[in-house]
């Protein structure tokens, strides 16, 4: 069956509307028909292959929440008229270590990314969530449990809220721990947002003391503008953990010397232009790390949705018509957005 | 009280015979008269000044095994004969959080150093091992459980054992584990004998294939020619835990690669001049981290003795008199020692 879409045929080419092939479900299959989409960075990197390895047509979007039209056969969890999202992966080989613990982000074989990953439908690569529906192996489905007037909001979760929620987790945030944010964009709003609701102390780092009401509001304690040097240094080693979201090269000595002994600055992004190299005097006197992370696994995911539906969070969203998706991205590169921008998907039909 | 000692008087000075004052034993000291004292690369770092911040007259070491001549009224747990060690450390706060966890190489006071450290004594700083005698507080003290025959070849466990030890102890290497040990010189080689007597699988790195044979009769399972390309990728994925023992500066990619997901690659050396900047995408895409590590607590130090003591390991030395100090060190800075120096202290007689 043939939907709308919203894709490009090349790098340099502007999104356009386009014509895509999705399968009939098979028996592990979800059918889903789209509500809305969130609007990531990769999104972006990936269309104008940034990154490399863009296969076109390609049409982006794993921040995905929709309703079931369809489902297959040997589908148990999921029936017509749920409520459901799709994030970033849709397949893992099923078979690996990482796959066995449930972080099917780490797959040894390879995930199956929700665009521009291995499958054997048309066009030989996936297909994503600026369109109006996707089919989806039941196992990369998930249940949203939002109330229905905030799904739009619920979108950015899939990916911006996991990619915070995971590292937060994995490092045991919560009550007794002080954290820090670093950057308050699409992921870090999330990432306050997240940790304040895990109960831990929450200290917002920014460069924009225009951005400190904001962090305040978005649930932080404590606003610190990390280019003030007196105030960094009164932070010295405070943290335990430090989610540090600024893809852009920055220095990482000014966030790993903020942490206490054993903890640990984790990066979810990975810059266009190395960061400078970090010291490794303040790794080695305090035993600190730093890590990487990526996304979450589904079962993590679930929890992440469950979470945040009992917290009351969501995203801050600009809801956008996928028409003015062009001016979106060039705005998001601008930074220009609180905090996240999304398309609704009904726009695909005009 | 004047004993004799070597130590340097100004940064471009070779050491040379002093005479240095030795504090009468107070009632939680322990007086040591020192047999053998280890030769590290911090000894001539600091002696040169090279870290800045040397205070002088300078006398260097920190890898100490004596015999106990004289204890304090309220010395409880050495008596005069003992056979002791004393490491790095002479003193810390004994107040904060990481002194209460018996991590006293973190303390957050800052922890007095064997030599180059601050202290009543004259001449307001703390003198090494490269000296007859040592008064130390008993808390600070070891107990040497190896037989009299092998105290030479201890000495250096006070630091290169222990700074393998508490991050191989840290990070549960045993079996089941994989582990990879970056430079086979004086902390490496521990590094091999210490994880290999954990149980652990043992892959040594080493640029130089002359040091294969060497690194396999050190206790190495395998070994890999850091500079051979083919065989590196080989090990991608493959590492629970890398201790990188070598502070000059390296790509630490080649490393970081081969860790499994959530694995770490542990630096304990500082390097004059800054490694690369680490990619960031090998950590993101396993969750993997690249931390650091200080020598090791008392209480660990003395596990990692008594565990040596268990297991009959020692380090392989070549003993020297105190004379051919300068000698050593032109030795050591060209990697051309079999694993480590220690000084006769016998010698200082002379």
């Amino acid at each position: 069956m043939n939907v709308k879409a919203y894709g490009a045929h090349a790098a340099d080419k502007p999104l356009e509307p386009l014509s895509i092939e999705r399968r009939a479900p098979g028996p592990r299959d979800v059918q889903v028909d789209i509500a809305y989409c969130g609007v990531c960075h990769s999104d972006l990197h990936t269309v104008r292959s940034e990154w490399g390895g863009t296969l076109y047509p390609c049409v982006p979007g794993h921040e995905i929440v929709g309703r079931v039209t369809a489902v297959g056969a040997e589908v148990s969890r999921f029936a017509v008229g749920d409520t459901v999202g799709v994030g970033c992966l849709v397949g893992s080989c099923q078979q690996c270590a990482s796959c066995a613990e449930g972080l099917e982000q780490y797959c040894e074989n390879g995930f199956v990314g929700t665009y521009n990953g291995p499958t054997a439908d048309a066009p030989g690569h996936t297909l994503g969530g600026y369109a109006q529906r996707i089919v989806v192996d039941e196992g990369f489905v998930l249940t949203i449990r939002h109330p229905h007037d905030q799904l739009a909001a619920v979108a950015p979760l899939l990916c911006a809220g996991i990619t915070t929620y995971s590292p937060l987790r994995h490092w045991q945030v919560g009550p007794g721990k002080t954290v820090g944010i670093v950057g308050i964009g699409g992921l870090g709003h999330m990432g306050v947002k997240i940790a304040r609701a895990m109960g831990a102390q929450v200290v917002a780092f920014t460069t924009s003391e225009a951005k400190r009401q904001d962090a305040l509001a978005l649930g932080a304690h404590e606003v610190v503008i990390s280019r003030d040097t007196d105030a960094m240094r009164a932070q010295a080693g405070r943290f335990d953990l430090i989610l540090d979201t600024v893809a852009a090269s920055h220095s990482l000595d000014a966030f790993s010397t903020l942490l206490k002994r054993d903890g640990t600055l984790v990066l979810v992004g990975v810059p266009e232009h190395p960061h400078p190299s970090p010291a490794v005097a303040p790794l080695i006197f305090k035993r600190r790390a730093i890590a990487g992370s990526l996304i979450g696994g589904i079962a993590e995911t679930q929890e992440m949705l469950d979470f945040c539906a009992e917290h009351g969070i969501v995203a801050d969203i600009e809801l956008i018509a996928v028409q003015k998706i062009d001016e979106a991205y060039d705005r998001m590169v601008r930074s220009d957005v609180k905090y996240r921008f999304v398309i609704d998907n009904a726009t695909l039909a005009a």
